[in-house]
């Protein structure tokens, strides 16, 4: 059992509120992790209803005038919600929580769920068969319903605010419109002088590669990182993701491709990256009002940090490259270290954003967040998505996809509602830049580190900076704190031009 | 979706009560499945305070005064709750199952849970070590917490009637000592016949047969019995269980032994046997108040048939047996069938119960009544059980344990408070049989489609005589409607001496 803190009676009744949220919510992720991997199909119509049944439970719980009141108190009894101490930011977290839950009235709130509900199974069929218009009007009612929810956040600097920060407490729509200028010129920039040289060969990679190979090389792999098997476990589902039942099992899923070895080597590490984040927030934090992350973007620093700034670099193939040849000597042996390295690293501008490289990936993200912010403005409208996809993938990626089922259909994430989410990714990528330098200037032994196969400084550094806060600091404050800055495009810029300009020469 | 039936406005908030209950009772079980198959070790605590959180919030929205007064309400509203109507029922396994649950006072429930979760730790303890001593102090204690129990259910005709109750809704001690005392003769008379006669070699079966060829083999059998994979699946667990996420999720779990090729098959058809009655509950008494299943004999009747009476038959191995011998012609090509089938069927008195076979297996449930019915009564000691347990094991199976571990303290039961549980077993034995004869005397086709692989009369009877009532009817009406008499110990006798009496020369 964790050491537990001292609290005031009220503090401690806040606690054991969010331990038994936590509770509730760690077992909605068992069931959807089930329903993933393991569910047979009869059982997904009852299993809906579990999940609701759930969801009821906690939305009582949690939105009770008693909650309310216990919150009320505690902001008087803290004072400052801006202050360091954890019973500042527990009351802070718990607040925000609380008045965004509330804010909701629950006919929008069963209208919102009733209509995401049918636009994903309709989205499922629209993808199919590359059909938009029927889903048109699916995710017309939505933008609809996501700017009536914006309007219950009145005032706000922008309509788009109130969704961006659903996932990035804190976070401002000007602040990410800025970085995203900042980055769009340089990164095009840089995709153009990429595109006029020869692209390296990956032909090697796009073969299949056997199975349970991939499994052993994978699971060696993050276990050096330093994921704790004790607390976790790897298994196979369609999309790879991560999910946490609580510290003491955080899992991982990964998928085995037939024509692409790099996706399941890759996707272990982005989820292990995740899973260590999970894993890595303190026992002290466990069912508690700051157990948790600091938010999408900060996750995903850590996903793509272990992912491409560590699983893309040379260091790392010096030393795991030979394992790998052993493992695949039919289509490995005459490939040299250095080939591997250019031919994992190739840029290749692509219609699907999860298959983007690290060159190209950003350019996917700005594009969606540019529809979002002009559909939540009424300065888009639904029914030009294709046309609008279609040319600015043409202007920034050079390419224009063949139907909308690998354009504007692609995500599943509009069909859930889920508007605002897209810019946690790129936002993840430039944080993962900026903490892999922080640290890199603090431990400049790290390159050498890695290809000695050892990870311990990396995973210490980011324990210390980012995992042990939970979910008590904003993204932002948790960038200030370990980088001296808020999340800025310069060194993911610097990053890219240097990688790739030793890789193609430019 | 299923028809929905018409119910009143208080009936209908009943069915909805019922089917919350059901969702979270589903939700404890993916949990528990989770939790044994799955888990990683690091989240085990977290898990259980998971699971106590759901078993809280099950018992505050079950308990409450308002369920109460519904059910009240109710009870007037239908009048005679032994009607055979769905109303009647629905209202009388609510009003069972609220009575029982608020008779219990809060500190009673609170000390019974933390008894048997450190009576369990220890056991698991004492079990490793041989060592009886250090769980007597805890199996006293649930002596005495099970008789405070009792007492709250005053008055009755015996001490041992609320426990048997909790397992076989309306079955009485003096009706289960009257079945086991005409039982236990016959069966010792019949046991101590086979052993003086030369038993059938089975060393075949005594070897490592390849896993994966053993889970072809079982998954072929229990699809050709029916189970539906479409709402079930199969995995492998230390402990052989079956489990229902709902109607449209029935799972089962085996596992593989290196030195015993039986085991896994004979285990997948008992769990298939209780699975194919969970899926076979028909749709409206899904998320029900008559949802669930008769009782656990009930339950065991189903499992033992199909694989006691079918599994263990002439008629099913001449079907399958080539493909046994195809898929482990090492073993087993030099085998004829006949062999094969003597071999299954070898009688062998055992000191484990799981292991036991159909001539013994009842013995080890008698020992273990009498030894309940004289804790609760006070007239056993648990410090004398070790003695208790051998002195009888060597009078009924003519065998002496050579430690604890082997005797008293093999079956995890009585740690988890589980008193009132073990007759269920024998009284599965008796019902399966009585089912089987009844059956065969309406389809005496049924062992020549066994001999073609057909299962479909079985199945269909057992769907139209027991499977369809879910739990509306208590196990002996069940009993009385499909057989005739409510369970009865001739049949069942009549068959082991038929059975063995050809395959031994008696």
């Amino acid at each position: 059992m964790p050491e537990k803190t001292e609290y005031s009676p009220k503090m401690q009744k806040l606690v054991e509120l969010a331990a038994e949220l936590d509770d509730l919510n760690h077992i909605s992720a068992v069931l959807g992790w089930d329903q993933h991997i393991y569910m047979p199909p009869g059982g997904a119509e009852e299993r809906g209803l579990q999940l609701s049944a759930l969801g009821r439970i906690m939305h009582e719980k949690f939105t009770s005038d008693e909650v309310g009141q216990l919150i009320s108190e505690l902001v008087e009894e803290v004072g400052d919600l801006n202050a360091e101490t954890d019973e500042a930011r527990m009351v802070k977290v718990s607040k925000r929580a609380y008045d965004k839950q509330t804010k909701v009235p629950l006919p929008l709130l069963m209208e919102f769920i009733q209509t995401t509900t049918m636009a994903n199974e309709t989205w499922v069929k629209a993808k199919e068969e590359a059909n938009f218009s029927i889903f048109q009007p699916h995710l017309e009612k939505i933008v609809d319903l996501r700017q009536q929810y914006a309007e219950l956040f009145k005032p706000y600097d922008h309509i788009y605010d109130p969704l961006l920060d659903d996932f990035e407490p804190g976070m401002k729509t000007a602040e990410v419109k800025e970085i995203f200028e900042q980055l769009r010129p340089q990164q095009v920039e840089l995709i153009q002088a990429i595109a006029e040289k020869e692209p390296p060969d990956n032909s090697f990679l796009k073969q299949h590669y056997k199975e349970e190979y991939q499994e052993i090389i994978g699971r060696y792999v993050i276990t050096r990182f330093g994921y704790d098997w004790n607390r976790g476990r790897l298994d196979v589902a369609p999309h790879p993701f991560t999910t946490e039942f609580g510290l003491g099992d955080v899992r991982i899923t990964t998928r085995y491709l037939k024509d692409d070895a790099g996706s399941a080597l890759f996707s272990t590490m982005h989820e292990a990256g995740h899973a260590m984040y999970g894993q890595g927030v303190p026992k002290k934090y466990s069912r508690h009002p700051l157990s948790g992350a600091a938010s999408l973007a900060i996750h995903e620093s850590q996903s793509r940090l272990w992912e491409n700034l560590v699983g893309r670099s040379k260091e790392f193939w010096s030393f795991f490259y030979p394992s790998l040849q052993m493992l695949f000597p039919e289509y490995l042996a005459n490939i040299s270290e250095v080939d591997f390295y250019r031919g994992i690293n190739r840029v290749e501008p692509s219609l699907i954003r999860v298959e983007a490289d690290e060159a190209t990936y950003n350019m996917h993200i700005m594009l969606r967040l540019e529809i979002e912010i002009g559909l939540m403005e009424d300065t888009m409208h639904v029914k030009d998505l294709p046309e609008i996809w279609n040319t600015r993938m043409k202007e920034y990626l050079g390419i224009t996809p063949p139907d909308d089922a690998q354009g504007v259909l692609q995500d599943i994430h509009w069909s859930g509602g889920m508007i605002g989410y897209f810019p946690t990714y790129a936002l993840g990528n430039l944080a993962s830049v900026q903490l892999w330098d922080t640290m890199l200037k603090q431990h400049p032994n790290v390159p050498d580190e890695i290809a000695q196969g050892k990870f311990d400084t990396i995973l210490g550094w980011m324990r210390e900076n980012v995992h042990q806060y939970g979910s008590k600091y904003e993204p932002q404050e948790i960038m200030l704190k370990a980088t001296g800055s808020k999340i800025t495009p310069e060194p993911y810029i610097k990053y890219l031009k240097t990688k790739y300009g030793e890789i193609y020469n430019l």
